[in-house]
């Protein structure tokens, strides 16, 4: 007799990072049978398919969610409406759907417009894991183990498809609460979303200097670690720039607002603003990490 | 016969994470005779002893300085002018002194205040090195090894004054260049200073959200190397504001234009200028740097 898996098929639509990953960490935790990949880029389908990470793989999303349990959109948050639209007449009523996209408000908005309303079985939902790599060759079974991932479940959405996706992510060894759409759109905005357009835009305004070669030269330590981030990908960064934009704007705002105020107590030789300051963000800061 | 050390008496004010690993690295190096310490927390002193950092002590700097060859001044930045007033009128006319301050201009313009001119024997200078610990027990003879140090020489600096510190800093393994003061200043508010002043003010503006506990529990990944730097000694920092005020205005102000354009494009959803930033940050970005 056997063992009966949690998602007989699986299909992936976007077999990158977070999408192989998934994939690899289902498969060896033996709860998917069949895993059907689909996406843009065939080289990438071939590479997945030579990996192991799917069985089989069809260009056309909408031949891809055939008979599928689950579905996984884990295509760039820019992409995600035209797959919704794509594979919306062809998925079975039981098929449940979930997304992995870094801003939640926004794929909720593209599925209302498609169906009228946010159908049952769609479970939003936002692994807070990833490298600075991309494509399923950077995919690894353990990427998810000890990390979190959001749902953001509606009032329309069914439990057991709620359920079914919340056990399918704590098989990769994942940690899944929930959070409103706007909740988590904050969080991310504050966390996520804000540092990224700090780091890209200090390279980018270091960059810019006449003598930036030599500033660069002496980039040490600190700067290191602190633009990392701005290594990230380009493409993406805009997709969670335009999906997050009201809640990035105002976490933009906020913070512009106490540089400015940082840069007066400066100009002021304010010596106790100043010490206060880094004192209360010295402390946060050593509260929240032991390194 | 005995080898001719570089500095027969060496005499460090201020022995912590960079005084004291610069009297270690130049006792492993064999380039030093004795090494008197001082500063103004007698149980570091002495631990320094015990430690074998130093030979002995003297709380009194102006005691310290006393026959010395060099004096290297490690304090913190706001500390320096007193220190200099201190042992002003005890120093031999062939001491050459140094100091290791972050911020050039500044101590520049302590020395010509007490002096009314820059003794021809002060070498300013700044090792480009440290780590968020301080004190001599954090010290460790290879913190220079592969760093830069920079010596900001004047135009009164005497030849042989400036070789000697050129020549002590090398014994440490460190990579020794000039700079002019100001371009120091410049360089250091880019690539050091502002990148601190992001990092304070990022996880200071997270702190004081309503839902911080929530937001610090979701703050992963980029944000901890991001914000590891606003870990760093709140009193140093403030004391490099105030140093380097002219030029760390000017550097924030350039940021914030940047930070605003950005948030310009994004609200009035200029996806070419999203897109060329990141673009442009992660050429930049990639090319400093291969990890």
């Amino acid at each position: 007799m056997t063992k009966q898996v949690l998602i007989p098929r699986l299909c992936v639509i976007g077999v990158g990072l977070i999408g192989g990953s998934l994939a690899r960490a289902l498969r060896e935790a033996g709860e998917v049978g069949e895993v059907v990949g689909s996406g843009r880029g065939e080289e990438n389908l071939r590479a997945a398919l030579r990996l192991g990470v799917v069985d089989r793989y069809e260009l056309d999303p909408a031949r891809a969610v055939v008979d599928a349990d689950v579905v996984v959109i884990a295509v760039p948050l820019g992409a995600i409406e035209p797959v919704l639209r794509a594979i919306a007449p062809y998925l079975k009523p039981t098929t449940v759907v979930t997304d992995v996209g870094s801003a939640k408000g926004d794929v909720v908005a593209d599925v209302e417009r498609i169906y009228g309303h946010v159908p049952a079985n769609f479970v939003p939902g936002h692994p807070i894991a990833g490298t600075e790599r991309s494509g399923v060759e950077a995919s690894f079974a353990t990427l998810f183990q000890g990390r979190r991932v959001i749902l953001t479940p509606l009032a329309e959405t069914a439990a057991s498809a709620h359920h079914l996706i919340k056990r399918m992510w704590e098989q990769t060894g994942a940690e899944v609460v929930d959070m409103g759409v706007r909740h988590h759109d904050a969080v991310l905005a504050a966390t996520s979303h804000l540092p990224h357009m700090l780091a890209y835009t200090l390279v980018d305004t270091l960059a810019r200097l006449d003598d930036r070669a030599e500033i660069f030269r002496y980039a040490a330590g600190g700067f290191r670690d602190f633009s990392r981030i701005a290594s990230s990908d380009p493409k993406m960064w805009h997709d969670i720039c335009i999906a997050n934009r009201e809640q990035l704007l105002e976490m933009i705002s906020l913070f512009s607002a106490d540089l400015t105020r940082l840069a007066e107590a400066i100009r002021s030789d304010d010596r106790a603003a100043i010490l206060a300051t880094f004192q209360r963000a010295k402390r946060a800061r050593d509260n929240l990490y032991l390194d």
